[in-house]
């Protein structure tokens, strides 16, 4: 039973706080035998480094991964995987205030409640700087999918900030990449631009919607009844800060339809079966059908805005709160890496957990 | 690692099949000297016992729970509490066809591709039967929040029935206990109960929206970062079968709101903080503010319906699927009792979660 | 975190108090298409069954188990196994006296202070009838290993009673299942016999000492650091109902060696390495060599004898206990059969848990 | 599903390898508002570095730990606390030789089997090496349970060195700290000087045997059937690198003896139960009786000898190992801190284990 542990037997837990010497991960039940430097862990973090952009917190952080053990000449040896990375933009001020007053939306208040004590530096532990950690455990994952599932892809990119939806008549994976908001829409990058600009300017922040899709996972992943593949999928992403919605396949929207209009019609192909359609977002019962997996998650706005909002101080004195400083107007464009670093964690948890209780590929054959 | 097991420090262990001799549960680490009979499970279970009215499956099934060990003399003893329910409507019928055809939006297709084996009587382990099991356990953690946590309650009821939301200007939590479907909305039952009958005459099925509330949980609950309270509860949620979203306090919506709408301010009142709003749904950064806890689950139609569905068979050849015989055309319902019954484990755990690394009651006071 | 769960991917999870209804275990992690009925766990719990010879306890069981869940047509479906026993002689007595009073070297006096309540009937949970299931799961996981790893065997023998310990010179394996020792040592057999009817006259009982060996276990099972297959084997026979010691190889010997007498020389054989001696008993850093597994634990006298031994009452009142009617003189003789099933469990766990990290099979050739 | 973790509630993971860049523990669970600093750690760590006294390794390491998270102001926060030790003396040497040869006694051989890989630098995670990072963790244990559980003590001796053992008339923990050894008997710490010194030049190493000690420790604690205290010391204990047996009160000795001669007598003293005698060695069922918890390890002699060893090279080519260089004759001298670091996190683990279940203190009162 750990609190800062996720996986069951793929297992990253994190550590560190936001303005302490450092934070990392520490990943249990790698597999031997895998290409791995702090390269290939390097380019992901790079995706999830602050201050690229004008749309992200302007800390300024190297965010560089250093692999404490578990590698030999380049490869994994199966014994754990430290990753450390060094917290270097600790700006030195005053805490004092910080310390006694409770941001309203922050865990600030309930850190103190639960332990009586808390890291008040840049939030501490429920800082969203604890991400990079995930993002970095994600890169030893992607490192050992790319051995033992070449095929299998994750990718997540935003569909939604605050008001605007994208376009999925527009959409292009390819346009992931080339813009801030990792959209596949390129006309709405452009507007969410513009409505980013007016929104820093007031102060405010926005909340987005991240959709995850992972291609070309083999069917029979995932357990039935608690070890669902959804299940982890959704308990990983809910860990994730400022998350406050899964869903899977048809989602939410389920709840609105009829059984007729929400069946998933098979039909055999060349290679197995094949899907009229995907409502279930790919995963039945728990257990993966080959279809895409597609999910999506709601982040909520920062509540580090400049608008004041009333709050209480350690000693219950009424006061007022306004954040200033460096943050995210949309901490949303920040989480699509993040997104995709758990799924990919999640995806070579079940495929080790398949391979301990059935062995390699599906069992029960069709056609 | 369990594949059906859930809970950390309160462990419930499901097993059984829809049509075996038995199914029921394993619950290791209940505290001793709680209050437990077998009638005090049963109330519980009588709530989710299909057949009672016609918005059910017509199944007829005692789901009568038997203690076989963990308690002594009206108490429990610290011990593993084996909760069995004895399957007793197991209609005799041919199972040939419907082990080699696989059902459309059923869990028949991956079983198969997973273990190569599956036990086809009744949906076998991926049968909404298993939820009997969770029932019990839930009557098992309500006890011991009897006892624990006299003051929290934890409530489920419906709020959406395919196209139809309640109003919540009508709502009233008395009624929820008064109607089939478990909605505080009297006058949303009634257009609900036509719109089902019209429903099941024309073989369909349809979707539902669960809403989740616990009441009177205290601040401190919950552990950040992989065990936030919010984290368990959506794995607790999204396990239970036919559950496509999961979302806490604005959920979903949250993406669409800016920070300065999203904040819950926070003044002094005479027992503690107090919220002027609830966006958060009672948790911050993983851990409860002492509000009340919301949630909301999607539970997709029942993909055991009338009309023909295209599907395959174990050698891949095509057929058309009709379910036919007792199901429930609004899943949903039934799953109101099992919604609240996994909130009241997942609550009981992180109370002795609690206890375990902090003691009893909040460490940090406020005032 | 499980109080009454072992093994890491085969989980086994016991339930049942002495003189309770009934009494099981629920085994999670099997894999699917294994052959298993009821026919092929009794044939291990039949080894175990009292009242079976004049040296073990009169009370009579039939022991029968049953398989609720898990199978379909004869197989494994990899749901979890629910194996439960009925209790069927529960004498009717008054446990009045009993329950008030701590018998010496029992654990009724530690689960008091714990739990504040505790079952007296016969033991309740702390009865070595709770082994019974260990020894039913112990038949799950051999009928696994037959399919897994057929060439794997796991024998357990007893290799002291009290003062008399066999001759190695004299051992035959094939003589272990024809006395009611367990032992190798036909001659012992005959010492032990007329020493053990002395014993029981007299009220008095003994220690032992059992020998497990695992022979055909694949070099590469095991993992460092702390889930070490000793570690593992340690921990499983130490569960075991008055295990006092166990050892290794050398064992505590081991603390009287040099480095040179100790040490097991390698060499090439036609299949891979041989080596020389086996003071390492088969294990090398936490992972089997491929060489014999050789365990030894010790198993106190059970405390329940006529001998009357001053005591206390729940009061804190003084009192003389003597244990009258129908106990095991040496309980370590039933204690053979529990030690095999657990020693089974854990390999087969092991093998899981290397599957699911490495694969099929060492990774590392020689030669 | 750990490899590298120990602990239930108070979880430790151990990283690093011999001469990779660092290694350290990752512990998560400690309670908040426990004083910590690295001077706290340091203390524990000092007494188990290498190169103190003549009778250890002569590599020179500073171990000086760094907290690198999970602490502020001095206190834990309840967060997961990092603790590294960069590695000094890492010597530049050609590892090209052994890393194609398997020492005999060493876990070259298996971890090559397993993993097809292996850190041969300084024996890479196998190494004794990774004990400093368990000896830190329990600081941190240690620290916590000075605030939880004052009156505790825990205390690990050497009471036989091959063939030189104790005389316990002689004993007097107070000499403990004064001798290299962490002998009780100054006499035979004399007599062992020379030995040892004589083995040194001989190039030959020696087994050891090593007592640990709990004092102090309330009743209750431990948990039937499998979180059984003695289960989880065994456990930790044969955990550690080179041990082969642990032993509980009695210990192997129980099976020599009759249930008249093992029972401990119990009489109302003023505090609670008094017992005649100790056989049980503290523990009954599992959970403690309040007594002293004594147990016993048997440590081998170290492989790495100067007697030239017949073995075999990666291409099975025989050969002859001679482990030159820097080693301990008696490696049981540095698992004494070792073991008592171990002993301290389990019996920490099991005090938040009963909290959470049970509460503070036991439940039953005995007078």
């Amino acid at each position: 039973m750990s609190y800062n542990t996720y996986g069951r037997l793929f297992r990253v837990t994190t550590w560190g706080e936001s303005h302490g010497p450092a934070l990392g991960a520490t990943v249990d039940g790698c597999p031997p035998g895998i290409a791995l430097d702090e390269a290939a862990i390097q380019v992901w973090l790079d995706r999830r480094k602050p201050g690229q952009n004008r749309y992200t917190t302007q800390r300024r952080e190297a965010d560089a991964v250093e692999i404490l053990s578990g590698t030999y000449e380049g490869q994994t040896t199966g014994t754990p995987i430290q990753l450390a990375i060094r917290n270097t933009d600790q700006r030195s001020k005053d805490y004092g205030a910080i310390a006694d007053t409770f941001r309203p939306g922050h865990a600030d208040i309930t850190y103190w409640q639960k332990y009586g004590i808390r890291d008040p530096r840049g939030g501490g532990r429920s800082s969203a700087r604890e991400t990079a950690a995930r993002v970095a455990a994600g890169g030893v994952a992607r490192a050992v999918l790319a051995d033992l599932a070449p095929g299998m892809t994750v990718t997540a990119s935003m569909v939604q900030m605050g008001p605007h939806v994208i376009d999925r008549a527009r959409s292009d994976p390819a346009e992931i990449a080339r813009n801030p908001f990792w959209t596949p829409d390129a006309q709405a990058a452009q507007v969410w631009a513009g409505y980013l600009d007016e929104l820093r300017k007031s102060g405010d922040s926005v909340g987005a919607m991240i959709e995850i899709r992972i291609a070309g996972a083999m069917p029979g992943l995932g357990a039935p009844v608690y070890a669902k593949l959804d299940t982890d999928l959704a308990a990983a992403m809910m860990s994730i800060n400022a998350v406050k919605g899964v869903e899977i396949g048809e989602g939410m929207a389920a709840a609105g339809l009829t059984g007729s209009a929400n069946a998933d019609e098979i039909t055999m192909g060349p290679d197995g079966p094949v899907y009229a359609s995907n409502h279930a977002g790919g995963i039945l019962g728990g257990i993966s059908t080959g279809q895409d997996i597609v999910l999506r998650i709601a982040v909520k706005p920062t509540s580090s805005i400049l608008t004041p909002r009333r709050s209480i101080t350690r000693t219950g004195q009424p006061t007022e709160v306004v954040t200033k400083g460096r943050h995210d107007p949309c901490v949303g464009i920040r989480a699509v890496p993040v997104a995709e670093a758990m799924a990919a964690a999640v995806m070579l948890d079940h495929l080790l957990m398949h391979r301990a209780q059935i062995g390699d590929g599906p069992r029960g054959r069709i056609g």
